[in-house]
């Protein structure tokens, strides 16, 4: 028998009491163990009471669940930052093993975390911090482990994964499809993490460490959300053979680390263009596997659960085998961070341009001195504007180069309006 | 230092080799150990000699290895049964640990080779056996274990993906195809276990055995292969919004198992769909998780040695903490194979019938007495041939039942012609 204890009991903890029931003559034949919910924390009693949790098990102080010998696993799904790092710390600290599906945490905290518990000699697991059920943090650390990454690529946040979708599929406006977000439960009622990209920005970070062995945390993503897309941009994208995702990327080239989270031109014919609604995927370039993709659930009740108590499992068998102390995420690597700008892609490039001759001739001449090569234009008048609108498809350049060659172009008296969306290149990704 | 030993110096050993190599930093960091080929068993010298392998590590003898106490891990990758079984059946006796990319032999001797590796304590490692690279073993036997699983959907033969995916992209003819699949060296010579559907088979059964923990082994599966597609499949696929996959599928009801292998409809929105040429796929439904997608190359040197080392650096970590013979596939159920005719889904019927008036309400007559509902048809007559087409795509419905309407319309004097393909149903899978 294996005592936990778990901190919040919220839609995810719901779901963990659900699952260790309906699994539970399975779990403990894979396991050798059974594995008991011993207490709760959790402020409100009445939702673990509503999960059909006894009195016994719900405490209100965190010093009950530590000075608990039995309990030897604390399944930490609050949320937030403060308070969560200051009870698995705590815990870690009278040598209890974690299980946390804390994102925020990870991210801006992992150094500490993992530092103490190695000291201590306990394993901290966090598969449900990133892709919900989506298996991607084991299958890195352990079956891909031969690999060198080269670039992670992820749609991580299923609220803006659904907004494109709707976009894309039925046309509809962004407030529109956020409102339907809302009113399915996809999006919170302030839903700024997600639709700014910081949610998808932590996930990426956590993926980013553990495919570098160097620490990204949040501030060294570049982040822009899905805020500012209209639906003009999602018919072009449509009419060029593309979609449009919210992309959360980690690169690593020549020994510096690329991080960013933007919207970006996705072709159909990549497997992550059929990533639709609030499915999460990622996508992983390494020297021997080559491409994967790791499709799924990346929130909910019991995809959460289905992860958390995978991660309550594997502990289980360490304790058994006495082998706690070495699941973490030890960085063993320092690395530099390169500015986004540094990125190398191909781009979609929209001007506004009077509508007069040489214009593109210009626009051509202005890219090729920056050594941005064209791949295609679409030039469309702009009905009683006097003016046209030009859409380029570059091959790969550099950002640098691109964004220096627009403010060239910006300067120009034809250019009325410029702007860009990374497209993701087939080739290299 | 661990000291491995590698039977067979292939296309596989050589992507071993080299990725030992290449990543031999990493792989010490995250293992702890350096990893060491003490010695390779070759016919052909001259094969292990190109590998950079020097003439103290060739033997011809598996006895050299089997006495070498310092050697810890055989990597079998020469394929075949009989041999392979020889040599991990002897290596596991004299204590050594196993990793295999061997899916026949782990299909149909599996059996065996756990259970003597459970007596003697040491881990049995196969991730390279189904798919290749991709992380489906692992994810399914580790992260995802607190789930029940319910279906497995795979493409999980390259050859015959990347022949269906030519025809239906190109419009090739299934001869061309698997011509260019032959030069490519994608399909081998004698290409029959991979079109026939037997290679796809022996994956589907091991996978089935680890999702239901029953032993499924070849002979469960029932096995049709992509030889009898036509080009004009394809077009009517294309038309109905499916493409043709080659599926291979292990289900669990009712405490029954069901294990097929036969190219399928899949909707184009499906992402099953989107996988393409040479990639391969298991799409995995279990109770918590819900649906999981794991994609990649599922064969190919580097690949495969991908999953090869990761297994390697799996078990090395199990001999340093001396919990080996935990590893490996036991199946604590024994569980019933249903017949094929038990599958419920969708199909698509295509009759050939006369041309004559009252023949549709005639087949809708006979498909309703059995329980067969329809949901689309579309009829066309064939010109100058006094004839006409009827393709059917019904609801999900028993395909025993459908047997038996079928075989009740061929006696009709009005039907020329009737076959049938399973339709992927988007919303039970």
């Amino acid at each position: 028998m294996i005592k936990i204890a778990v901190l919040g009991c919220g839609t995810v903890g719901g779901g963990v009491c659900q699952l260790l029931i309906q699994n539970a003559h399975d779990i403990a034949k894979r396991t050798d163990k059974c594995i008991e919910i011993k207490k709760v924390l959790e402020r409100n009693p009445q939702r673990a009471y509503d999960l059909g949790l006894k009195e016994d098990q719900v405490c209100s102080s965190l010093d009950d669940i530590l000075n608990d010998d039995e309990i030897k696993i604390v399944v930490e799904l609050m949320g937030g930052i403060d308070f969560a790092y200051e009870c698995i710390m705590k815990a870690i600290d009278a040598g209890k093993n974690i299980v946390t599906a804390n994102k925020d945490l990870i991210s801006v905290k992992g150094e500490e975390i993992f530092a103490l518990a190695k000291e201590k000699n306990v394993d901290v697991c966090y598969e449900a911090s990133v892709g919900g059920a989506i298996p991607i943090i084991g299958a890195m650390q352990n079956i891909l482990c031969a690999n060198t990454f080269t670039d992670i690529v992820g749609i991580l946040n299923g609220t803006t994964n659904y907004i494109l979708s709707k976009m894309y599929e039925k046309g509809w406006s962004y407030s529109k499809a956020l409102q339907e977000a809302t009113d399915l439960g996809y999006a919170e009622a302030d839903p700024s993490s997600d639709v700014e990209g910081t949610d998808a920005a932590r996930k990426i970070s956590i993926l980013g460490s553990i495919a570098f062995n160097s620490r990204c945390t949040l501030s060294d993503v570049y982040c822009e959300g899905i805020t500012r897309i209209e639906e003009r941009d999602i018919v072009l994208a449509k009419k060029l053979g593309y979609t449009i995702k919210l992309l959360a990327v980690a690169k690593e080239r020549n020994n510096k680390i690329l991080l960013f989270v933007r919207p970006a031109f996705v072709p159909l014919a990549h497997p992550l263009a059929s990533v639709n609604d609030v499915f999460n995927a990622a996508f992983i370039k390494c020297d021997a596997a080559d491409e994967i993709m790791l499709y799924g659930r990346g929130a909910g009740s019991m995809p959460t659960a289905s992860s958390v108590i995978g991660d309550v499992m594997t502990i289980c068998q360490n304790i058994a085998n006495g082998t706690t102390g070495k699941l973490g995420l030890e960085c063993y690597k320092v690395k530099e961070i390169s500015p986004v700008t540094d990125l190398r892609s191909s781009f979609c490039l929209r001007l506004r341009v009077a509508d007069q001759p040489n214009v593109l001739a210009g626009v051509a001449s202005v890219l090729g001195k920056k050594d941005v090569s064209i791949e295609s234009i679409i030039q469309s008048p702009v009905k009683n504007s006097g003016t046209a609108s030009l859409t380029i498809i570059t091959h790969p350049a550099s950002e640098q180069d691109l964004q220096t060659a627009i403010e060239e172009l910006k300067a120009c008296e034809y250019v009325k309006k410029a702007n860009i969306y990374m497209c993701l290149d087939m080739e290299t990704m």
